[in-house]
């Protein structure tokens, strides 16, 4: 398994970014989106990231169970980008799921996965702002930050995007 | 036309570095105030930069028109420091302007300025944070975002600006 | 004196860096706490935190007087992980004192340290995020920005943490 992990703030490039990465493989391209769109503005987002990416992608639309698509459709033929895991998050913490069990769940699922699995995580950095002042928006950032940081220890590269622009942090 | 682009958070010390590589050039340093004085605490902080600065900057005041004060003041003589962006993108969102058609003429008055002409912009980063609850704060940031990334992509130098330690992103 | 400064967003894994730098220096591991427990939320950060870095460090709880313990406990043997400034900056403004004057002392009292002294300083970047909209919280980034640019221009090294990845910004 190559497993990469791109990190950016909101309108980085960090998206981008990714495709860019996943078109390099050569692969077939799937991405993997875990919104859940909930009105007109996110409607709205979902369009234009479809739009700016192009009609050669697979689409699998999968807000909760990333475990399970990523070991249904890794293969050796395929590089998977999974968009996004603050989204994932998000939508966990609405199910009321136990988002550390499922975060571990995706890393230790990842280890498994077979040696020519390609898979690419975007991932909004949400940790560097003034404390939220709501319990639920702490909750989020400190999952954001421990998902963050179990995957990047077990990613081969770790990117983080500023203004359209990479730097490698691993 | 040289074009530098110096980001950072709140107090990283951005403008300072900023001024710091316009004197460096050894042209007569231009001062372009974006801000637009609302309160007492905007006046209090526009007030502490100009003492920071020195006086030996030619200070223009432009809220709006940024890309009619580039192509007014920009000569092989000079160096222009735009602070900041993020102002400028606050004051165009007061205004109801079109902030993307404002955006993109930016970028593309850049390119057609002099060849010896040389601007530097600071710019706020805004978008590492929690998502904000107001649409309004959500919008600014991804205008933010979109203008950062479509600069970049234009300049010459990029920067991040951390607790006064410059990184070089380009 | 050595002094290190780890900056990095909430769950960075800021502090687990700057435990193991402490580590390294093969010295009596001092942890200075700068929290003040409000309640329980905080008191379960503490504990979680107590038990991530073990038993053997020597325990100073400080939330205001900074640099009457570093000028107590500094010396050739010790090194002092103080843990962290952004906490100890709320605990002065909730005690309205002068952030400014108490942060300005800090980083002259360090330069009055022995010269075998050890220090790591660990604090929250908390301004790459929206202006927030309460005065407070913008007074309580702007201190956080001034001290770290402060400290960081003395300190003999200066990290960022994103996602458990050291950057070396000094």
């Amino acid at each position: 398994m190559t497993a990469v992990l791109v990190l950016g703030g909101a309108r980085s490039g960090k998206s981008q970014y990714s495709e860019r990465l996943v078109a390099e493989t050569g692969r077939r391209k799937v991405y993997l989106a875990t919104s859940e769109i909930w009105d007109d503005e996110m409607a709205d987002r979902v369009a234009k990231h479809r739009i700016q990416r192009g009609d050669d992608w697979d689409l699998i639309e999968e807000p909760l169970d990333l475990t399970g698509v990523l070991e249904k459709h890794c293969d050796a033929k395929s590089s998977i980008l999974v968009d996004c895991l603050t989204l994932w998050l998000t939508n966990l913490m609405m199910a009321e799921k136990d988002v550390n069990e499922a975060s571990a769940d995706v890393v230790s699922s990842l280890l498994r996965l077979p040696k020519e699995a390609h898979v690419c995580f975007v991932s909004n950095e949400v940790g560097q702002g003034i404390v939220p002042a709501d319990k639920m928006s702490r909750d989020f950032r400190d999952h954001a930050g421990r998902l963050h940081q179990s995957l990047a220890a077990v990613c081969d590269e770790v990117w983080f995007v500023t203004a359209g622009l990479p730097q490698k942090l691993k």
